[in-house]
């Protein structure tokens, strides 16, 4: 068994030992010059990663709370918002504006299959939205979406309705794809690309949607984008903060530019190149085609009569390797595998063979594909 | 200069280092029996520690959060709320019952009083309020509110109204004080009493709150009270948590298990008595009477002339001691000690001495009171 974490969920994700390392520091003064220097090293350097000049906000929350945040900043009741929905994330972000009050109305891809950006292009000239919500790397499908061809699709919109970015599995490991004033929030999470334990949510936010946050009706103040802008610019949280996150967040930035911004995106494609080779070499069907393929998350078929428990039981026991399953109408019928972060070629190979001996073990024949 | 951190804000708190220890446990599946385990020790253990057999929610949010949360899933726009409000973080409760439409109606206690009942039974007896916002240990003030005299004025109402605690500063270092059936929700925050990093909300959820939150309709989905206990049933969470932070907060609980209940109460009176009889003999006035002082914060008027940031920056240069300004309306007139979780009768020892040199150095002349 590989002595390095085999945890291949789609997160949380295996972290480095410098992220580790910096879990220890001791507990400091929030309101002081040495967490504004914290604040300040790691704001700044999500912007250098995620590729904009818009503001980033850090929240002790996980994504869904950044989602809802999000909602919660720019919704109110009543408004209308198109969901783009691929998957299982999709919907939540969709329930989250239904929570506040949204009339959704919905464009659905194929489980595996991206947005198309036609019909989206058509709702929004036909009726005026308040939001859209787009899910960047679909992590129930590992289907990576098209974000610059939506915001194109929008552009047949009468005023272009603010654009709500979910990149929790992709921010970090792929470039968003948008110009700053072509989206409103996108959302990431600590957790996922970002080689640091879950709890912090990241949102990128244009002038815009400050601008509606400022005069949006929903109730939040612990999600309040402006309270929170306003907190930073004097280096501050508005509330206490998760500093032991905030200390593992700022050492996975120094590993992420260390490597290169541009580097880690082509690792991950290039592991997730592999990845899908490598299962398609071993006679199994992948969810989505090499064209929208995430290159955080891969979804891949189960061989017929191999139930999930079995499979991923079998995987732990003998090699040490997590997986996910399937979700809603997905459950037992694929596998997923979470491959960002601190992940190396060494990973997709150890992670293949094992895959290839627990196929074995089930007496499952491998074929070309 | 003492080699224990010295850090003595009411929060972030010191770490112990057997919480330290585990923050650096690696990430693991969040759906496993494994996290299973994990989440069962540290409910059951919180349980027993705020002394209650009410459900006790674990939220990946700050002390805020948990406030917002409370208020979320029992408040909604129109409703009557009666505020408690002994100060700073009083008027944040009721801040955020006002963002969700609220109708606030406050009663106030003067700066380092505590609330009166008698005025709370009156309200109560004439007009019907759905909640009732009290603080256990008002963090700005060093008060403790007496929450049994609270909940007995509360039987004035024809109906009980919900009550909400804030008990953030004083859980896991003082008793709540009341039955199950005499409050709704009490909420904690993982780097007060706990020992802990900050980034946990925890919230003791009476079954009257349960019923209320099934029916509240106003918006959320991340602090959905129902969702949580419905995940907890199965062992989960519905969101994924910041695993990390519930190491540590496991690792705590263990510590305070293995102190005794009773015992980490007993240091907490002991140790704030001690502070604040030094205090006085330093010719300092402590702004709460003995009689409703907390257990866990302390706040004290700065000599006349004498400066916070003067009196701060020698304290942190000379000793190490970093201490917490006044808020709003007491801003540069007092100065407050956080003395909960991992200190002892050393660290107090050390505290005044330390502000005692202080004071010899600004030429400051001590004297009994």
């Amino acid at each position: 068994m590989s002595d390095r974490q085999q945890l291949r969920i789609p997160g949380p994700t295996p972290l480095p030992p410098e992220v580790v390392a910096a879990l220890s520091k001791p507990m400091i003064n929030h309101r002081s010059q040495e967490f504004r220097q914290l604040l300040a090293s790691v704001s700044e350097r999500l912007q250098r990663v995620i590729g904009t000049a818009n503001d980033v906000i850090v929240l002790t929350a996980s994504g869904t709370g950044g989602l809802e945040a999000a909602v919660a900043n720019t919704i109110e009741p009543g408004d209308a918002v198109l969901s783009l929905c691929s998957g299982y994330f999709g919907e939540r972000f969709a329930q989250i504006a239904e929570r506040f009050g949204a009339k959704v109305a919905y464009i659905r891809s194929e489980p595996g299959q991206p947005i198309d950006p036609a019909p989206v292009a058509e709702a929004a000239k036909k009726q005026r939205f308040t939001a859209v919500l787009a899910t960047h790397s679909e992590t129930s499908t590992g289907v990576l979406n098209d974000l610059p061809a939506i915001s194109q699709a929008l552009h047949a919109a009468p005023e272009r309705p603010l654009l709500l970015v979910d990149g929790v599995s992709s921010l970090g490991a792929a470039p968003l794809g948008l110009a700053d004033d072509e989206y409103d929030i996108a959302i990431t999470a600590s957790q996922k690309a970002w080689m640091a334990p879950p709890g912090l949510a990241m949102l990128a936010v244009s002038e815009r949607a400050f601008k509606r946050a400022e005069v949006c009706r929903s109730p939040r103040l612990y999600f309040d984008v402006v309270a929170a802008r306003k907190s930073a610019s004097r280096g501050e949280t508005p509330w206490t903060p998760a500093e032991t996150l905030l200390y593992g967040l700022d050492a996975a930035l120094d590993l992420i530019l260390s490597e290169g911004v541009a580097d880690v995106f082509a690792r991950h494609r290039r592991l997730s190149a592999r990845l899908r080779q490598g299962l398609r070499d071993l006679g199994l069907s992948v969810l989505s085609a090499e064209a929208w393929a995430s290159p955080t998350v891969t979804a891949a078929f189960l061989p017929a009569g191999l139930a999930y428990a079995q499979f991923q039981a079998h995987l732990e026991a003998a090699y040490g390797i997590q997986l996910a399953g399937g979700q809603g109408a997905l459950k037992d019928k694929v596998f997923r595998i979470g491959h960002m972060g601190y992940i190396a070629d060494e990973d997709i190979e150890y992670l293949l063979q094992s895959i290839a001996g627990t196929l074995q073990h089930f007496a499952i024949s491998g074929g070309g594909n």
